[in-house]
């Protein structure tokens, strides 16, 4: 069996999400190199993995021949120069969401591989990977719901982590929320919507982590966008939830979807004297698992077969310029 | 606008229920006259429903020559003998549930209305009344699940009232579960399976309220009867129940229905920290009002266009039968 | 018992609607007098519910001494005017939404009304009498979900009466959607937010009914409003659904109300091959039946006990203005 | 890392998916041997999965040293000669339901296994390992819903394999619904009511599939069983249902749990003309790729730290005795 050896450069829960993946589950693929900075968090994983190269200079690690892919899983600050390099290497490229920290390195980025012929380059959007994304879209493309005419995402993140939230703000690691969480939803709406954005209205608020409204950030946004092609988006996202809950609906002319609605923890129902309750999904890998593992032996298959993947570098700059439209409109209504 | 007079006997909770509807809801009706035993509740629902004539003697009441229709919504105890007077006197009948305490009782009534020529005689099974229970049985005659072969019912009574009932029990007043609350699955059993009970096998206990068990009563009930069309019957009663619930299922060759399920209270869902939370239905008239409106309006109709019930003596019969089958194999599995 | 005797304007499904819950169904109310234009129609509701006065004159009902209240069921068009006289002639008065057909003459039957000492006013804004939206209400006011911070109000006709709608607007009697059906959430979101309206922004389009285009109608509109407590209100009206559907969504800062989400019409569910499906309500009255109930209740209880209703004419003026601010933002979206 | 080093008898659909988790998911895992009649089938396996060591002789396998534990993958059958045999070359051991094909060969198995000191033996109700029954347990432990007083089980086949059935049981390859399915119900049963069953009644019919009545077969069951701790189970099987449907619920004497009452496939809601649908699972792997997994998990974690699994050999007894009572009540019912 023809097997695609892949070098993963950061191995934080992303990346080493992304070798469990593909070193243990995903029959065709096996990490050969993993590459990170510090040299014993890089022997740690090769050990664990059974990875035979580790790497803390990327460059070093580029030019290992028997690498045919490389899975950037580092912080978007590095992602431009990476993929660039990555390309010049003449790897395939899988680098995760959102694609670079600007429209303009994006675009360089889109640039750089367009000249790597012959060789494959994705963005992380996972949730096209979810059975009931995939599905949905399949439902979409049968004609089931008629012409999508508004996508509505909701993505929350539960209360319990919005201290840990303040503190990385405060340190400079975290993006705003519109632009963090929201560049999944933005990627959904264009992909059910097949249009792009052209003009968005947001609101919200730092209503219970008001600490945050000294750096520009939100406990809670709320935006309207109008695309191009007559159809709109309404995106919400919040860090007050009452557990971790991603919904999404497609309203088409004649049907409508929804995914995750009730966003249920596990298939128990319980009956108590305040009602009938259902637990609630807690945490994001609970979530998203099987779509991660999906999106990882897609990438395999489309290198294997030769075939382009869904989600090309257009679709990492669109995500990311959709998502600073929306946190500039929400800053534009503040004032 | 014609209008069928009725007279009511009782004027209980049931009582005043069926009159409500009676004189103030259902169009074509009015009560013309009330009967009880004590004189001055007799006239405090006579001022409050602004009805004519009222009686503390049956037999009296019976006399009045403009009364078309009889109520009869006191205890099992008093059915048999007025019904039989009501079928003399040459009334129109409708008799609250269970029909009569024991079979022979039963077919002593049966008997006689038989002979009231051109009058009509049905029992208070309302639950066939209910909208999705009569949507369920347009269902089954369409054919949409094939041939039913099971029938689930599942009746509970929250654990807030047992205490009282316990009360009751040791007065002489309330009959097994199996029989008070079982009076309805029984009937919506040979209803829906079109069928009679030949061979049930029944457990449960006193589990909560264990002083039941000195009464030969007991707090929860399970059972499977055998049909004699091959079909089955489980049947589970119940007081200890987190609200009030009634639950059935009718599974058919190529398809299922289920009824209540979910007991929801309203039609809010609240996202809460443990969960989302549905309220349930805390009370019978919550739930089963339309029912009994609808009942009322349909045996109106009836004598308006004098056509039988559905519901007939014989299916007072049958319901009680296999009530007190339920209740006799409940104490052999004790033995 | 005191009654309450109204006089009610306008018979069509709405006043016959209020005439059945008062005449026939609250028990402290009768309505003596009825008013329309065409004589043969009055006679035949008088007779229908007992009615003993009927009037083709306005003016000439007013001066009927024994009516207590005024129930306006007309058009828009004739509000104010048939608001103001009932005023002078020193009624109670309630008057089907909208208020008015402009902020204006809304201001002007306020500052009207103000003058009529004494005497109650109300609007009909039913859905705040449903039992899940008064609940829902009651939760929040009692804090189970901290300080709410998003109303999303989703309100879908059927397509099916689409054809028919475009017929109306043709002859100019329909208002656009974000006024007619817009409404009812324009006044939720008021309530549930305690706030005003300041920024809005809408889009949307006629996509299925192309020809609502033609009249700056549409079938489908989505809009985003900023209110004045740094609350926010996403108001969705459509003609396209696959049911009548209205769902509403109240966000708190520590949890979240949702009402209707699934508009199951009954308490089924069907195991099919397909899936398990529950069907949804297909009118209007079929949802709302008991709150048109709650609603004429209330005022009657209201005007027996001489308690200010919870709804005043500025609730018509207010819901009214957010109306138009939203279907201006739609047809400034359009430019 | 140590890992446990496993052989594998039987490589059907069950084998093979014990391979993969054990081979390419649980992490201290490996599988060393596996071993089944035909060569090339094996020899397809160990390429497949790298496995170093193939056999078409079980006795031979069992001789290999470096084996840890043995997992019997192979039909009922087999099993009582290949636990005793692995039992005697002192292997953990891993054996598929049902544990044998009669009550005296699971209890020769019993005592064999027992004098295999220090070595662990379970069996594959994989149904525990589900999340949501292992919270289930949890929460009953927690005295969530007080005493358990009925375990409802239910567990259906689609329809769609009906025919296929009737081949596999014309060739004698397939025993009755209640062994083979109920096997898994019984044993939840017993691990939910922590008692024995005592005594049965059993109803149903051969239906849809007529001709399975011909070798006392039936493509639908149900049953009641009462418990020597006054515990009732009502244990229901079925080849007729709308999807794959295994709904359990355990009903205590302060609260109810229920586990898949809508077997949902995933987290889409549709809006159709004809309501709401929720699509179902159609297959056994699609409800319970984890549970088999986490089986297999805890499994080698249980050898790794010396600790007894919960299943044990007498489980196996108990389950099997249960099913053939239920058997035995069918068929008691029919005469």
């Amino acid at each position: 069996m023809k097997k695609v050896r892949f070098g993963v450069v950061g191995i934080g829960s992303m990346g080493t999400m992304h070798i469990t993946n593909l070193q243990c589950r995903v029959p065709n693929a096996e990490v050969i190199a993993v590459c990170a900075r510090t040299l014993s968090r890089v022997k740690e994983v090769q050990e664990k993995f059974g990875i035979p190269h580790g790497y803390t200079d990327y460059d070093e690690m580029l030019k290992n021949p028997d690498i045919d892919a490389i899975v950037i899983a580092t912080g978007a600050d590095a992602h431009k120069e990476q993929c660039i390099k990555a390309s010049q290497a003449n790897k395939h490229i899988f680098c995760e969401k959102p694609l670079a920290k600007s429209v303009e390195d994006c675009k360089e980025i889109e640039a750089e591989v367009a000249k790597n012929e012959g060789k494959l380059f994705t963005v992380g959007f996972m949730r096209r990977f979810d059975p009931s994304y995939a599905e949905a879209m399949r439902k979409i493309r049968a004609g089931e719901i008629g012409a999508p005419i508004l996508f509505r995402g909701v993505s929350l993140d539960p209360a319990s982590v919005l201290d840990a939230h303040l503190e990385g703000v405060k340190k400079g690691i975290y993006v705003p929320w519109f632009i963090e969480m929201g560049s999944h939803d933005t990627d959904l709406a264009r992909w059910f919507l097949r249009g792009e954005p052209v003009e968005c209205f947001a609101t919200g608020g730092a209503y219970v982590c008001k600490g945050l409204a000294d750096y520009d950030d939100y406990d809670n946004g709320f935006s309207l966008t109008k695309f191009d092609n007559q159809t709109t988006a309404y995106i919400q996202v919040g860090r007050t939830g009452t557990c971790s809950h991603v919904e999404s609906e497609i309203v088409g002319t004649c049907g409508t979807l929804r995914i995750n609605s009730v966003p249920r923890k596990n298939y128990i129902s319980q009956f108590t004297g305040k009602g009938v309750l259902e637990e609630c999904q807690e945490s994001f890998l609970e979530r998203w698992g099987t779509a991660f593992y999906n999106e990882m032996e897609n990438f395999t298959n489309c290198i294997l077969e030769n075939r382009q993947p869904e989600i090309t570098a257009k679709d990492g700059t669109g995500s990311l310029e959709f998502c600073l439209k929306l946190h500039d409109a929400y800053l534009a209504g503040k004032k």
